[in-house]
């Protein structure tokens, strides 16, 4: 049993009570405590030495991107943050002055956003540095965008450009809060994620939880520069569209939406976040998988994200 | 600087905003999301190998004990809980039936009590298991007991017996949620605390919360029978009574109400919990430090939970 096949097994015999709305399996938790305008967003997330980051990383970027990946979690639901807690796992012989540095990071993250640091709890973790950050938030009630939702016909978009994260991005994103809130107010969002394991990794969650497949254009995903440079100084690297499938840690949004409003959002879109590209990808097609088009025919890409060059 | 040293540093300059009550610094995190008759408490807490529990340490227990912990925590401040995430950090060979395990002893307590587990995330942590929880909960507003809040001449009670954790109970302790609840309800409990790192440890925060000091008399203190019996064994163990005081994991409730009241409360709990012993051990007074009066005089007890024989 791997570790999908466990989660999956324990996903399914948790405990619920009348609270919760939407429980494991989706960007973040989807809590009902009967505001009655707001509904709860509840998500934890952890970073790792040696995973996350690594013994090189500045200790304020390790701050800011445990912070930045559950905020990331919250814009997937189109919510606002709130309130987060910080669990630090410290090894035995750490260093104040980098600990003191992880949360300027993360206070630096957190004042940006109007999120409260309420306290957590350090620990010791004998392996290596581990930082786990519980986030609550809010979303307007009935305006929460799930994974699930997709339908066929729906047009597919992603923001901003894929691929290379690793080169700096993954240390410095920018989670799509405001871009994601803007949507679900304006627009008939049908399903929304946020892109942590890669396009080819994620969008098989998306069109999972809806029962839909996807047909993507491939000239029209957007592959970052980061993505191209490695191809260019070496060919054994991993070919630039083949990164911008594949790699992880991009932190755009990936949603869908009705066809017919396609044109409309990718002109408001322009107006109001000039700076960051918005991309139709595709389409959400009835059936499973993802079928990957170009000039020369089509393929098929599996749930790994690798492309089978049939 | 030492860990504790750290985190008071590093608790003065954490970002807040309008929903926080009370932040760091409490058993739990208090909020304020307007609703109308509750805030919220929100607490993590982690259990990790090699620390609290160790590798011959049933996994049922451990997933019952992480939870527990939070419980304790929730129950310190007189709320309900409501939802759980898990953080669930794997060394790379972890066993799924372990993790499943793990699992059933903390769905079985979560059921107990009416918890949700709302999913989270497992994640790579190299150096041992790590099991993370943070929860979320409601006291209605205006009931949260908080550490602050102890007055000059309140007397001090504390629920259970005291010491000897190690030898069993740190793994299969009872959260005191429905004793806490039914002492907001009934009395004006000025201050509570759970008992996590024993008397002497935890007390002290109660007294530097509010400013006060506390006068214990040593034979009302209640020293559990698993604190006599490693002295029993062999002499060269800590005999009881430092046990009591100073062994950590007793997960009771400490608190002080007016000593006006005490009769009466010592009467109602015995009709009301007559299996769960309770014990007025002390007063409040003005100053600071604990004074542990006996026959034969008194003596100062200081914040690492050691007896100065003077």
């Amino acid at each position: 049993m791997n570790e999908f096949e466990l989660i999956a097994t324990l996903a399914k015999s948790l405990p619920a009570n009348e609270t919760v709305v939407v429980g494991a399996g989706d960007d973040c938790a989807v809590l009902d405590f009967a505001l009655p305008d707001k509904l709860f967003l509840f998500k934890t997330d952890a970073v790792v030495q040696g995973i996350h980051f690594t013994s090189e990383t500045p200790p304020e970027k390790i701050g800011r991107k445990a912070l930045a990946r559950c905020l990331s979690d919250i814009a997937a639901m189109a919510g606002t943050p709130a309130v987060a807690l910080v669990t630090l796992g410290l090894p035995a012989n750490f260093d104040p002055g980098f600990v003191r540095k992880i949360y300027d990071g993360l206070n630096a993250l957190a004042l940006k956003y109007n999120v409260a640091i309420a306290g957590g709890e350090t620990t010791t973790n004998p392996g290596g540095l581990l930082l786990s950050i519980a986030l609550l938030g809010t979303v307007a009630r009935d305006k929460q965008v799930l994974r699930r939702g997709a339908k066929p016909g729906d047009a597919i978009f992603v923001t901003g450009e894929l691929g290379g994260s690793l080169s700096g991005k993954h240390l410095d994103f920018e989670p799509r809060l405001a871009e994601a809130q803007w949507l679900a107010e304006n627009f008939s969002i049908h399903a929304m994620i946020d892109l942590s394991d890669g396009l080819a990794g994620d969008l098989p969650h998306l069109l999972a939880a809806g029962g839909v497949g996807a047909e993507l254009l491939k000239s029209a995903i957007p592959v970052s520069r980061a993505a191209k440079l490695p191809a260019q100084k070496s060919s054994s690297t991993k070919p630039p569209f083949a990164a911008a499938l594949t790699d992880g840690e991009d932190f755009e949004l990936l949603f869908t939406l009705p066809a017919r409003d396609a044109v409309k959002l990718l002109d408001t879109w322009k107006k109001k976040f000039p700076k960051l590209k918005l991309s139709c990808i595709g389409k959400i097609v009835t059936g499973h998988g993802i079928i990957l088009r170009d000039k020369t025919g089509s393929q098929k890409l599996n749930a790994h994200g690798y492309v089978h060059f049939s």
